[in-house]
């Protein structure tokens, strides 16, 4: 890996950048972005070596294309790009929707060339080159959306390669990223900047009634600092599932306020306590305390698609993968993945996931 | 003030013991803990100075006490010690809710000393002796709860006080704190939990959706880790106004998801935009950049109630109280509150409050 093209050097892919070259795991970090302040300032930052008039310029020559503008845009910018691409580069980009993206775009992608649609779960109430850092991704998910189109070579070194830049990859298929997201993020923003709006309308509407905030709602109204013009852009892609989840959780609220209207205190304290051993059962930070790399075999049949539903699986079971290698078998028609990932326990729910789709899978042997 | 008696020696009973020592406001800090470990500890962590055997034992002699006991049990408490309580004493609480505590304690107060309902707007999920801090006031809103009955000597002494533990005193009528909490601190509180029971809940019902959670979720789900007992209790006390905003807040909620589901995009912006520029109007923490102190004087009639109806006055324009005097007029019948504040823009607002309350304050001339 020589040569890492940025198209869009705002947060995220000025952020990629200054990982990449700060950990010196490329020589040359190219960079295009539609507004030629932010390139500038992505350049005196150090998250680019180069600057580049135009998409089409900035690939030609990379191995690797991140592209990091709005998710609305990035078909249309992949378009731009794909007939420029180098022989075995590989694309990606860090939309924070799939589905779209990635349908649209796998029609389009030249031969010997390689796209996987990714997403790491990491960002900012802040945006902008301006709040660009090395270490947005450090201990980060980041979500990859293999298809059945999915070469694994190309798979595998971008799993490798955002290892290095601290990420810890998550394979998911397109529709099931886009509901975990609906889940973990776009849920969380809305009910932030409902929150927020709500307390300020309260507080306006009714005198003698300051707003008087303390930790716990300042953390909770933290992102409803976020860009508005973004949010709207991901909510649009993904208001399908968001939506469902909406009326879910509103339901959940009708039932809360029904407990307590009832003084069903019993009840209340149930859900109370449900909720902070969920919140106590999270995974600390990923990626702070490392465990032992575990590698499982999964013997599979050689045809196209098996590398997806494969990770996917893993990735379903909530299991990052650190590494990953095909291994054909001489003779054709089968082969052998092998899978890193961190502890053993992690390989077990792995290997049981796999087990439930009928795969045979089995722990390398310790040596 | 030289002797402070703390009735509760936990997380907000001994960090304000830790921030009286620690600054040297008082001599003595007595301690009182149903539980003789958390009153050990509290010894040990020097949050307090002498362990006493009772409420009783712990206020006699003491000229402030601070019952740090969970909500529900506070008028009790005070039955228990308000006999033994030295003449001029002042007694004040740090309980979630007012209404129910002020009403309560009011006809019990022994003559010559004095009860002032406070609550800090500070505290942690975390909880117990050992996670007291020194800190925990530090910059936070302290609102007291003066009522009719309320001394103003002893309410000048309490603000001054709470000002040198770096607290800064928001003063509103009972009813009105309640309806400011529900707001601030026990929606957020709701909604917290009922966010991370439900991601939970959705996670585990549906195969194939591990929860990737990111800043934005672990920053809103924090507090959900908070201890359910005492949340029940709080939650008691003040299912009204809470159940009110919650049936509000679902409202909006349902708003929201038709917005969405109308691909009402415009609206969508216009309610993330105005809920940004309302997190981006809250204040900083507030003691972290001081400002000039200001005096204003106000004439009044040298009758009851009258310190209780210009303190939350000013509070309930969300202006914190420094410092405060009365002057009685020497012909009787007529007297001045001087209020200190920080700031010309705070004393500018708590002007406007008070001569829309029929008053006639001005500016103390600078000098």
């Amino acid at each position: 890996m020589n040569t890492v093209a940025v198209i869009g050097t705002g947060l995220m892919g000025g952020s990629f950048g200054l990982a990449c070259l700060s950990r010196g795991l490329c020589d040359e970090v190219r960079g295009f972005d539609r507004d030629s302040q932010t390139v500038e300032i992505a350049l005196d930052r150090k998250a680019i070596t180069r600057r580049c008039a135009s998409p089409a310029e900035a690939v030609a020559g990379a191995n690797l294309v991140v592209i990091a503008t709005p998710v609305a845009v990035i078909p249309m910018v992949y378009e731009e790009l794909a007939q420029a691409l180098s022989p075995g580069a590989v694309v990606t980009d860090v939309g924070s929707t799939k589905s779209r993206v990635v349908d649209s775009i796998a029609p389009k992608v030249p031969f010997g060339t390689s796209f996987i649609g990714g997403h790491p779960i990491a960002g900012s109430e802040l945006e902008g080159i301006g709040a660009a850092r090395a270490d947005l991704y450090e201990g980060c998910s980041w979500i990859l959306t293999p298809t059945s189109q999915t070469d694994s070579a190309s798979y595998g070194m971008l799993t490798r390669f955002l290892g290095k830049v601290g990420a810890r990859v998550l394979s998911l298929n397109p529709t099931a990223h886009d509901e975990v997201v609906a889940l973990s993020s776009h849920l969380p923003q809305l009910l932030s900047s409902a929150l927020m709006s709500f307390a300020a309308d309260v507080a306006a509407s009714e005198t003698g009634l300051p707003l008087v905030t303390a930790g716990g709602f300042r953390d909770m109204t933290r992102i409803a600092a976020s860009n508005p013009d973004l949010w709207v852009g991901i909510i649009k892609e993904n208001s399908g599932a968001l939506t469902r989840l909406l009326r879910r959780f509103t339901q959940d609220l009708e039932e809360l306020t029904e407990t307590i209207e009832t003084e069903s205190w019993a009840g209340l304290y149930e859900r109370l306590s449900a909720a902070r051993e969920a919140r106590r059962a999270l995974p600390g930070k990923p990626g702070l305390h490392f465990e032992e790399v575990v590698e499982i075999v999964v013997p599979v049949e050689d045809r196209p698609g098996i590398l997806a539903e494969v990770t996917t699986t893993v990735g379903s079971a909530g299991v990052n993968i650190e590494d990953l290698d095909i291994v054909h078998s001489p003779e054709g028609g089968r082969g052998q993945i092998h899978l890193s990932m961190e502890g053993r326990e992690a390989a077990d729910r792995a290997i049981e996931a796999l087990k439930e789709r009928g795969f045979v899978p089995r722990l390398e042997a310790e040596n």
